[in-house]
C-alpha cells in the first residue's frame, strides 16, 4: 500500500508519498518533481544505520552526500553556513535541488539551507524519524536556534516533494519512536476523532511493533490533517496555531530540562495533560472526556521521564515565548476530541494551579510505575 | 517635488517615495504601510554623519537602533545572527518591522535578517547612498558573502516601502557618489535613452553637485526602470538578467582587486567598457554608437582607479560565477542605447581579446589623465 497526499498551496502543489520501501521510487519522483541535480544532506547516524547510499536512495544521483554530525546542537546558523560552503564546493547551482534525508534537525537544516543558498533552491524532504514524518517535514517550516531560544531564525520553504518510507523507522529506538508518537496523539486530539479511537483500540501497540500497514495508515492520517491545515494557513496566521496543542507548556518544560531531560515529544506529552486540565477548568471540555484522555496519555507518561520544575519558572518562560502577542499567551484547548479552540482567557492563577497539578501528576505516575 | 513609484508584485504592491527631506514623512508612511513597532538598523558612519535619530527619522519610534560597524566585511552570516539576537533582546515580535537605514550593506543585512527573524518579519528600506538608492534597495534581493564568493547566501524579501531622501547624499564623498553613478549610467544604457541624453548633456555634473531636483529626476528614472523589471521578473528568472550589464566582467575585476582596489561601481564602469566592446565585436552594436558610449564612460574612467590583471584570471572567475549555467557564461550586450540583448555566444577567444583591449584602455586612460 502506498498513499499519496497532495499539499495544495497558492503557488504550487506538491505530493507526499507514504509507503513501505517507497525510497525506491525516489528517482521516478525526482524526475517528475525535482529540478537539476540532487545534492544530498544527511547525518552520521543515518549513514551508519543504513549505508552511504542511504539504503539505495541516492545510488543514481552521482553526487556526494553532505554528512553532518547528529544532534540538536547542530541547529545553528553556523551549520547553515557550512552546508552552503560545501554546496559551493560541490558546484551546486541555481536550479539544482537539496535533498534532506534524516530526522527533524537534518530536515530543518536542509530546508533552511536550500531556502537561502543562492537566494533559494528547491528541496526534497525524506524524513527518517516518526516525529519528522508526521510533523516537521510537513508544512515548510525550517529553522535554527539562537542561544536566546529555539527556531528564532528560519524560513518557510515548501519542498518539491516529501517521501516517507516507514522502513526508516526500524532503526529508531523505543524512546525516539515514542517521542514522535506524541505528535500522532496530538493530531488525534485536535483533529481526528477516528484516529483517536483506533489508537485507543491498540493501533499504538502495532505502531510501536513497527507494523507497516498500521504505520502507513496512522502516518497518512497525520499527514493529511497537517497538509490540510498548511494549505489553509501556510504562514501560520491563525488556523496553524491549533498545531501548538500541548506545545506552549511543552516548550517550556523542554527548555527547563535544557533540551536533554525531556525530548520534544516527551515534553509535549506532559504539555497535553496540562492542556486537557486547562480545557476542563476553562469549562470547554466535559470532565469525563477529560478523564478518558488522561487515561490514554498515561499509557505513555508511565514510561517517559518526569522533571523537577517550579511552576513560576514555567510561567516566566511562557510569557517570554516568541508566539506571545503583546504579553498575552494563547492556549489551544479542547471542546471535544478532535475539536480545538484557541483562547487567551486563561488567568495566571488558573495556569499556576494547572502547573501545580502537573507536579502532583508527575509524582503520582512516577511512584506508581 | 516628491515622486512616488509603485512596485507591482503578485502578492502585494509597495511604494517607493523619492524626494528632498522626505525622511520627515516616515511616520506617516509607516502608519500606512508598516506593521507593529519599528526596530532600527544602521551603521556607525550614518549615526556619526547624522545623529542618533538618523536626522529625525526615528525620533517617534521609541525603540533603540541597532548600530553595526560599517564595511563590506560585515556582510556575513554571523552579522545576521547577531542582529537577530539583538532583536530578541529588544523584544521584537512577529508582526513588528525592521527598518534598515544605510548603504548597500545595511540594506542587505537588514533585509536578510528581517526575512529570517522568526521566519520573516516585514522590513523597510531607507537607502543613504546613491548605489543603494538606484539599485540595491529596489527589488528585494538580500544577501551575505561566503569566503567562496559574494552574495552566495540570501533571500528575496520585498520591503513594505522604500524611502529615498536625497539629502542623505550630501554626506557621501566623491568616490562613493561616482561609484553609485555607475548604476545610473548602466540604467541609461540598458533601458532609458532619454536618461542617457540628459547625462550626456550634463545631468551628471548637476548630480555630482548634489542638485536636488536633478537627483530626484535621475534617481526616479532609475527606480522606475528597475521597479518595472522587478515587477515582471521578481525572482530573476530572465528579464532581470539585463541588470547584469557590465557586471559579469565587473564582478571579476572587483574580486581580483580583493574588493578594495576597485569599488563595485568602479568595477562596473570598467565592465561596461568591455560589454560595449563585446557588443561591437559581436556585431550587435554599431561601431559609432559604441564610440560615443566610450566617450561618455571616459568622463568617469579618467578619475577612477585602474588595476593590474591578467585576462586569464578574469576568465577563470567568470567561468566559476554562480550565475554561470552549465559552464556557459551569459553576457548582456547592447543593440543600441536602451536596448540590451543577452547572449551566451561569446567565444573565449573574443572574450580574451576584449580583456586585452581593456588592459590597453586602462593604460591609455591612466597615462593621459
Amino acid at each position: 500500500m502506498t498513499n499519496e497526499i497532495i499539499v495544495k498551496l497558492p503557488e504550487e502543489n506538491y505530493p507526499i508519498v507514504i509507503g513501505e520501501g517507497v525510497r525506491q521510487r525516489f528517482s521516478e519522483l525526482f524526475k517528475k518533481h525535482g529540478q537539476g541535480r540532487a545534492f544530498w544532506l544527511s547525518d552520521k547516524n543515518i549513514v551508519a544505520a543504513w549505508d552511504e547510499n542511504l539504503g539505495g536512495l541516492c545510488s543514481n544521483s552521482h553526487t556526494d552526500i553532505i554528512v553532518m554530525p547528529p544532534g540538536e546542537e547542530q541547529k545553528q546558523i553556523a551549520t547553515i553556513e557550512r552546508v552552503c560552503q560545501i554546496l559551493v564546493t560541490m558546484g551546486a547551482e541555481r536550479g539544482d535541488t537539496l535533498v534532506a534525508c534524516g530526522g527533524g534537525v537534518v530536515g530543518d537544516i536542509g530546508g533552511f539551507a536550500a531556502s537561502v543558498y543562492l537566494r533559494g533552491i528547491p528541496c526534497v524532504q525524506i524524513p527518517t524519524t516518526l516525529l519528522a514524518m508526521v510533523d516537521s517535514s510537513i508544512g515548510g517550516k525550517t529553522g535554527v536556534d539562537l542561544p536566546e531560544g529555539k527556531n528564532l531564525i528560519g524560513s518557510f520553504h515548501q519542498p518539491a516533494f516529501v517521501l516517507i518510507d516507514v522502513e526508516f523507522l526500524k532503526t529508531l529506538n523505543g524512546r525516539q519512536f515514542r517521542s514522535g508518537f506524541a505528535e500522532v496523539v496530538k493530531t488525534a486530539l485536535i483533529g481526528d476523532a477516528s484516529l483517536y479511537r483506533s489508537i485507543e483500540q491498540g493501533a499504538d501497540d502495532r505502531c510501536f511493533q513497527r507494523d507497516a500497514a498500521t504505520l502507513i495508515e496512522t502516518i497518512t492520517a497525520c499527514v493529511k490533517f497537517k497538509a490540510d491545515i498548511v494549505a489553509q494557513d501556510e504562514k501560520e496566521a491563525g488556523l496553524r496555531r491549533n498545531l501548538n496543542f500541548g506545545h506552549t507548556i511543552g516548550h517550556a518544560l523542554e527548555a527547563l530540562g535544557n533540551y536533554a531531560a525531556l525530548s520534544h515529544g516527551e515534553a509535549v506529552f506532559w504539555g497535553m495533560t496540562v492542556a486537557v486540565d486547562l480545557s476542563v477548568q476553562h469549562g470547554s471540555l466535559n470532565h469525563e472526556i477529560g478523564q478518558t484522555i488522561h487515561q490514554l496519555l498515561e499509557r505513555y507518561l508511565k514510561v517517559i521521564p518526569a522533571i523537577h520544575f517550579r511552576p513560576k519558572e514555567v510561567m516566566d518562560l511562557i510569557l517570554n515565548d516568541k508566539k506571545t502577542k503583546a504579553g498575552k499567551p494563547h492556549f489551544v484547548l479542547l471542546e471535544d476530541i478532535g475539536k480545538p479552540i484557541v483562547t487567551d482567557q486563561i488567568s495566571n492563577v488558573i495556569l499556576s494551579n494547572a502547573l501545580e497539578h502537573l507536579k502532583h501528576r508527575m509524582k503520582r505516575i512516577k511512584e506508581s510505575s
